[in-house]
């Protein structure tokens, strides 16, 4: 390994599909202190559901902007774990990327790549590397490396074409109506559109499978408790939720619900 | 922002109902670590139930004694987000509290408020303020801002009259019967109650919405596994366990639920 | 208290079954900073089921060799709280574990114990040890201790009798027919066998109560989406998996399904 000129004091954060009910979270932590002592780790989420590298992508673009310059993110959504699909390191915003190459960073290399490697160089994996574990073998030990200060040219060969992933973008017709979907349901119920902020004219009409929302609200308080009310939520997207319910449950809604935007004098 | 005397070791704690399936938290952690970087943040848990104000203020209550003078707690149990309810920061016991003025803090109020400020000044928060979320917006930020040792009085006017919950205590009859209710069940399904060790006399004959449970005991051990027993918990509440087993299940009991103490001579 | 020469700056990991829905954790948390303020403190798992013993047992042997030496292991599953039964602090292999003496460090103190100690110090517990809350009151403070660089020998009289589990091991008749069980279902429904790497033949033919599985697969990706396959996994154990599927609902297996390993020509 080379020397490493800049040790960083940023944080090291972890998005997976692994759960909280087994081990696998707890020793990839266990190698990024055994490889950079002292860590600061952090939890985005464990709960990504089992594959779904479509929510990931989403999360991670959402998230990463909120932590500081220097902050390595691993991102471990990987059904292709033992196949031939590549691992990557990405440097982009000023912040650094650990994931296999299956299109989970599609919207982080929207924004611009700065630099981006195959992880190739097995000095910084761990010495054996199992068949499917590589969240603890390669993307754990790779980050905590480039914590350390190493640099991304030395993780393997520069990589410019990236697997992306095809997301259909909402649709608008002729009369102004967008069509979108539900892409999930957060803890609260409340259901996050792919409809972003800048796409909604101010008195859009909302619908959830037909279901009359009514005009675009500003907060849950617009609306009395028990009453359907859409905004635009605290990420910059469109989101139908119930005042002091559940949105998912009581308009069962779930990822790729019909949501159509219309526009009264359209 | 004014100049910082007394940048602090302590941690950051966080209680919140937002569950580990989004990236709520993972993100209020990212803007804690922007302003401090290094910050210790622990979670004191995430699983309070949605708008549960009542659960998270016994929590916060029984959990803060056992952090360093000088931790700041953070609790985001928050139906009232985007509405004209306050942001409050409170230093009580040599702790700092940071949460809505929503009845949360009611309990570490009573033992004594040392000073307690409403937050208004911007410079504390996030530039953009959402409609809802601010957990990240306002909370977090106000906290790592304590922790690098701003004082309470740089962010907003003084405070003395918090909202306050109106929680029924345990009655007490004639015949010295006491009549307290479950607060909760906790992970083993232990029922934990309101009434507490100083109201309970040491031969306390307990029944659960009629159910005799018997005589007050002083550990697990003393029954036969499957059992149900009564005793003093680990933080001074009646609780009503069955040893190896569930008793919120066994029982049928849940939030509310009746539990009375008889004192046989009474 | 002795005056501590070697403040470790390891790391310290818990490993429960008290679940996520509490403050036991976060408390215990508070507990260890009070301590040994800036405690790097790592979350193993906290979804051990209630009072699983065994499968603590084998989690934290497989963990942990994948954090440094010196680092603090603080292990509670512990269904006999308040009762007789010790509490115990070793180390083996470079590592402390803090546990109750239930069986749980079997696996530990297999290969190896270099020292162990019953805890009976009380200057190394909290004031108040209550009867239900060793966790906070024992292993916490002890844990946080041992980080501190207090020896062994302080906590109490040295002990060299565990208690130990007595757990079936794989059987293998005369045709070489390897007959052993499932452990556990991960996260993902991935099948984890008592049967390890060692013992298994590279052309074993798996069944799994009666099933059919095939010849030991090298990862995921040798099988198509939706089959079943038999894999040596990340920890060296044998692994029941379905592609991209849940091997633990499509089988309907679980804790003690029998697996069979046969070899063609045995």
């Amino acid at each position: 390994m080379d020397s490493v000129m800049n040790p960083s004091k940023s944080p090291i954060t972890l998005m997976t599909d692994f759960g909280a009910d087994d081990i696998f979270v707890g020793v990839m932590k266990g190698v990024i202190h055994s490889i950079h002592p002292g860590a600061q780790i952090i939890d985005l989420t464990h709960a990504i559901p089992s594959f779904d590298i479509v929510q990931a992508a989403f999360k991670i673009r959402q998230a990463a902007d909120y932590f500081p310059v220097g902050t390595v993110h691993v991102i471990v959504v990987d059904p292709g774990v033992g196949s031939e699909r590549r691992a990557i390191a990405m440097k982009s915003g000023g912040h650094y990327f650990v994931a296999p190459d299956n299109g989970v960073l599609t919207f982080i290399a929207k924004r611009g790549i700065e630099e981006c490697a195959t992880i190739a160089n097995p000095d910084y994996c761990l010495p054996e590397v199992s068949a499917s574990f590589h969240g603890r073998d390669i993307f754990a030990p790779v980050g905590a490396h480039l914590l350390r200060g190493v640099r991304l040219s030395k993780l393997g060969p520069p990589l410019s074409a990236l697997q992306e992933l095809q997301i259909a973008a909402p649709t608008v017709n002729d009369n102004g109506t967008i069509r979108g979907e539900v892409l999930w349901a957060d803890h609260f119920g409340n259901l996050i559109t792919n409809i972003v902020a800048s796409q909604l004219p101010q008195d859009a009409h909302l619908f959830v499978e037909g279901v009359d929302i009514g005009r675009l609200a500003r907060t849950y308080a617009d609306v009395a408790e028990g009453e359907a009310l859409a905004m635009i939520g605290s990420f910059g997207h469109l989101e139908v939720a119930v005042r002091m319910g559940n949105a998912a449950e009581e308009l069962r809604a779930d990822r790729g619900t019909e949501v159509i935007a219309r526009t009264p004098l359209a």
